[in-house]
């Protein structure tokens, strides 16, 4: 095991009208002045965001809002709400939303207190001062409510890139899984998808002695093989949806990932197809992900592989041919991504094979190095974007 | 699943040296006048007070030091601290040592701000005003160096009795596996009895749909049936060392026991054993846990013990009589307690059916209640203590 630190200070309120406690919580974190980001839509239909207004001014904490928080988000909304926060002068930003509404709340928040470009952060600069932000979450997958980073879309030239830092975990974060409850199905998949991927990309890792965390990682993907196929099939059921939401949470606030080489090659991968064709990023993911893992099983040591087809797909250990288990956990993963209705291939998606050097070429602009179980380079990923044909 | 808020802020700096950065964090978290508080013995002569004290010379910041934390910590050196505390003007205490060094500077660090008898917290007082405590753990155990609680031992009764609050959780905790290799062989295993303990008393609970946390409670429990067994073949063994010392943590912090009812009745009872008979608070839970399984298997739906037995023990499921699997786990479990080499029964730690009566008489003194999955009165708790004779 790798030393490490590790801090998670996130205030999270869990369960069923806790929305209505959003304004007790931004005046607990000390916000005078809130700006609301949300993307529209079902936040306004549900009468979530007139809730959380409701409990602002039950605290007489005045606010301005900012809707349109698209899937894939922006940065020209990005910049808008900069703008807006500093016009404002707001001193708390408030994401109410899925990943998309939430990881541009957290660009407003560190883009308004920096002179600069905010994409400066999105190309490697720590992010290290922002505006305290909090959280409202409708859907169960980025794992943003408790996590360091943002991930948002450059509008010239459209790709997508990470930004890091202590100062943008939520300092609360509220979670209902209720809000969950009438997501479309491909959402909810495609969030039970990147769960998954955000455990994945930690479990296979080179790092060796690292059962704790293995196993807290084998407790979340066997989590979401049951819950997952149960919210499914039953949509309303609240204790599968909260059983997905609060493991979407420990997936993702590294509680799962420390002391150990983490890979993260497939999600920057992903990025690409979310990106040139429009899919969700869980599809994405579900498309790439047996794809990387047939490349790594056919190149590098299968322990790993071998022990998530056993632990996490109960699939029977091959003694003569661990490869041929190995193999059988990638598939098993893979037939999961379908049951649930994610697409497994490129073709599904819209992609054909002439894009892939473009797309292996696109996901080395600004940014060198990718993988650490498999050091990608282009050559790499376009063998294994074939896979995924 | 039940609502529930979480929040864990404790900076945790995990790994090989790191007690070389206690200054820093001291001066971090803003202590410029520190009591460091330990047992002695091992901390002394390893020399791990010289580095600690060094860390802080290096930052600048002055200290005094009070000694003699012993195991099943004692109020009466909890009164001398405070009274340390108050006339050298303490701002931070800073626990070295194991759980007892750090349940006393957290009562020190409570203590010191009370105008009343810091007893008053360990009766039921919440605690909500505290001096900022730091620690440096020296025994994977007690889970205090992540959680809210302290439990102290009142000399004039001899009894044991546990205070919480959110403000005593440590500010930061230092966790050097390194620390843990020379340990006796009892104190290791006792530490492991306690770690699995913690995820027992969260695991056995009435609450339904609670698969997030069932699963993570399992893997703190299934890294201790792995690593426990590697470290009691092998105690210079880092890598065990360090799975154990994290599981330590994660099985206390609570984040995996959100969200659902919790049992404690077996520990409240063990602190009757471990005042009476002197014997290790781990030792006296392999004692313990096994009886108040048999005893909740002849009296409780059967589902949560045959789950453990299955999952965490590998036990083959009888289908036709479930009973007979929930049995073989608190078998396999009592016979791992064995196998590290702890008592398993209470003529082994030197009680007799006699002392019955009165160990569970003084369990419910100052204290009425007991226990959640099966709630303690005095004769079922002299049922459960004849079942571990």
């Amino acid at each position: 095991m790798d030393n490490f630190t590790f801090y998670s200070p996130t205030y999270f309120v869990f369960g069923k009208e806790t929305e209505n406690q959003t304004g007790k919580y931004v005046k607990q974190f000390g916000g005078k002045k809130v700006l609301i980001h949300y993307g529209g839509g079902s936040v306004v239909r549900s009468g979530l965001l007139d809730r959380v207004k409701k409990s602002l001014d039950a605290e007489k904490i005045p606010y301005v809002e900012l809707g349109g928080a698209e899937p894939n988000p922006k940065s020209g909304l990005v910049y808008k709400g900069i703008e807006l926060a500093r016009k404002e002068k707001i001193d708390f930003v408030l994401g109410v939303g899925g990943g998309s509404a939430i990881d541009s709340a957290k660009a407003i928040a560190f883009g308004a207190l920096y002179d600069g470009d905010f994409w400066d952060f999105y190309k490697g600069k720590p992010v290290t001062e922002a505006v305290p932000v909090g959280c409202v979450l409708t859907l169960a997958g980025t794992g943003t409510e408790g996590s360091t980073d943002s991930v948002i879309t450059n509008e010239d030239g459209m790709y997508k890139r990470c930004a890091d830092g202590d100062c943008i975990r939520p300092k609360f974060a509220i979670l209902n899984p209720e809000l969950t409850t009438t997501l479309p199905p491909y959402q909810t998949a495609s969030g039970i998808a990147d769960i998954m991927a955000h455990s994945m990309e930690r479990l296979f890792s080179k790092t060796k002695d690292v059962e704790i965390t293995d196993r807290l990682l084998e407790a979340v993907l066997l989590t979401m093989v049951k819950e997952g196929r149960r919210v499914i099939k039953d949509p309303s059921n609240y204790e599968g949806r909260a059983n997905i939401m609060w493991a979407g949470m420990i997936a993702h606030n590294n509680v799962t990932g420390v002391g150990r080489a983490q890979d993260w090659g497939t999600h920057h991968m992903e990025n690409e197809l979310s990106t040139t064709y429009g899919c969700s990023h869980g599809a994405g993911l579900a498309v790439l992900f047996p794809a990387w893992m047939e490349y790594a099983i056919q190149t590098e040591d299968v322990s790993r592989f071998v022990q998530f087809a056993t632990r996490v797909f109960g699939c029977q250990m091959n003694f003569e041919d661990p490869k041929v288990t190995a193999m059988e956990g990638a598939i098993a993963f893979k037939n999961f991504m379908k049951e649930l209705g994610l697409p497994t291939s490129i073709s599904e998606i819209g992609g054909k094979e002439a894009d892939i050097p473009t797309l292996a070429k696109n996901m080395f602009h600004e940014a060198p190095n990718h993988g650490n179980f498999i050091k990608l380079t282009p050559e790499i990923a376009q063998k294994i974007y074939k896979l995924a044909l």
